[in-house]
């Protein structure tokens, strides 16, 4: 039963690992009653569960190694006994239902590929993320595992898609956009304008058409598929003008004493704010398409971040995703032969 | 002399054509000092100049023809005889030294490669647009007149956007970068690695390297070079963004009392960034590479906005914008040979 499998946390990756890996862990423990095993040095992971007199309550599974955040795919792979190599190999054992890493994200995917293998019919593994629109997340996938991709994984990428709305979100038939540079059908690059006709005829898909970057944050549909250096770029530059829009919005009502006033007011509010957008601009990103389920946590999180990314996979793995995936694309291969 | 020659305004092309296209030039005449032919339907134009009391200063060029806002690139070549095809024939004639429009920006590329031409060693023009840094502005180019390029291409815009960065910022020896996802030069797709090499070999030109989707707006550099398609990408999440980030402030700061006399206090602050930005976000967009320049105007374009697209179209006409860039890309071909 998947549902009673453990979440393999990759207690070594992270700007604040372990200790903040380790405090997650605890909490998800704790406060969510989920089944965690840390992954990562024994000696390190044993003193920091100490410190929360934890060590009853959390396994360690041992691996040695730990990819540095800036070590990309490559090195991923000459190290066989890191922690996310460690954690892959405890899924495909069935010692663990599913991973959280907070570690490099080129890293995570690189071993992951290696390790875990795509599903039966998958063509490439994509990086879901969920956007912050109301009243339920848009996801948009892929947002940076492929750099260059073809049509038809565009078209896995909207059922990866599918799939993870459907389980994580509860949308019925999700409505799902192909991100280009215009909204009629001949609009794009070849890429895009071959995925569209592909999405047309592909079963069980609810394709609404193109859409373009200003529609990401509308909520005009419930999956955007795009290849992972579209998806990648757009990713980053809604990051950088949420920062670029407080920065200036900072300076703007700090201008003039009534100003001033109403900014200390509303300081908190706007700080909350900022920070939502921030978090939920990256959380829940979760690789799909392997033989199991793999989130990846932002590479600043804290013990909450940690812990809800362990609600996230400990949902999406008892929910049963990678069975749901490997329907969805089973169909599509049969009506359409698409490899 | 090209310092004398008039701006040709597409009279007919805008949400708001032609009241405040001919508003924007009586501006430009009167406020500013510019020289400003009308191009369009001479009975209606007529008519609206008589409002201004300004049929001796701005001549008309009759067009009967005009491009609607939603008619793409194929309509324009249909139409020989359409405002921005006659602006196009004013320019290769010497009879104007740039050409205005707020016309359809497909219909506008296609007429322009029709009608002005590439510029001698060009491979295809290109759309910048001044990215609302400071102090200066970033230029993003191609920002969508081609949805496919080839990594050639993406050097000689970092030339074009160059000139551009020079000629109307002052922006001595203007840093490039080359957007893409990640920092490291092996990062991104086929196009964009091809175009790192191409870029660290370019004569006169200071190439800073790979620029990521959160550096648009940090003023990184003053050039970023990329395909049209994923330019065209970038901007629309911008401008989405910024307006997702505005209705979620309204929101945050509307939801206590304090908080909601805050608001009061700062309304008009907020509204005005929040017009900057938007206004900003596609102002001075130039389109790039043709044997003349056209600025292209945002389509919702009132008066003043027309207004500044002409002085900017006046500014890059008198400092030779088309010289540079064929000195530009001259340089370019000769130790490179890239075509």
């Amino acid at each position: 039963m998947s549902e009673t499998r453990p979440i393999a946390l990759d207690a070594m990756g992270g700007d604040h690992a372990p200790h903040e890996i380790v405090a997650g862990a605890v909490h998800a423990v704790r406060e969510r009653g989920l089944q965690v095993v840390l992954v990562g040095s024994p000696r390190v992971l044993y003193e920091a569960l100490t410190d929360h007199d934890a060590t009853k309550e959390v396994p360690i599974v041992r691996a040695e190694e730990a990819l540095a955040m800036d070590e990309g795919a490559l090195a991923s792979l000459r190290r066989p006994r890191s922690s996310i190599a460690v954690a892959c190999h405890l899924v495909r054992r069935g010692d663990a239902g599913a991973i959280v890493s907070a570690g490099s994200t080129a890293g995570i995917v690189a071993t992951g590929r290696l390790r875990l293998k795509a599903q039966q019919g998958v063509l490439r593994p994509a990086i879901a993320v969920a956007l912050p629109t109301r009243p339920k997340p848009t996801l948009l996938l892929d947002a940076g595992a492929n750099a260059e991709a073809k049509p038809e994984m565009l078209v896995q990428f909207a059922h990866l898609g599918a799939a993870y709305a459907e389980l994580a979100y509860d949308i019925e038939d999700p409505r799902v956009g192909l991100l280009t540079i215009g909204s009629e059908a001949e609009k794009g690059n070849k890429l895009v304008k071959r995925a569209y006709e592909l999405l047309q005829g592909s079963p069980g898909l609810q394709f609404a058409g193109n859409v373009e970057g200003h529609d990401l944050l509308t909520g005009k549909v419930d999956v955007i598929t795009t290849d992972g250096f579209t998806g990648n770029v757009a990713l980053k530059t809604m990051e950088g003008t949420v920062r670029y829009a407080f920065t200036e919005l900072r300076e703007a009502i700090s201008g003039s004493r009534p100003a001033r006033l109403g900014a200390f007011m509303q300081r908190s509010r706007i700080r909350e704010l900022r920070r939502r957008l921030d978090a939920e601009a990256y959380g829940g990103a979760v690789l799909l398409g392997l033989n199991g389920t793999v989130v990846i946590a932002h590479g600043s999180s804290k013990a909450q971040g940690i812990s809800a990314a362990c609600q996230l996979a400990a949902d999406l793995s008892a929910e049963g995703i990678v069975a749901r995936i490997g329907d969805r694309i089973a169909a599509t291969g049969r009506s359409h032969r698409l490899w």
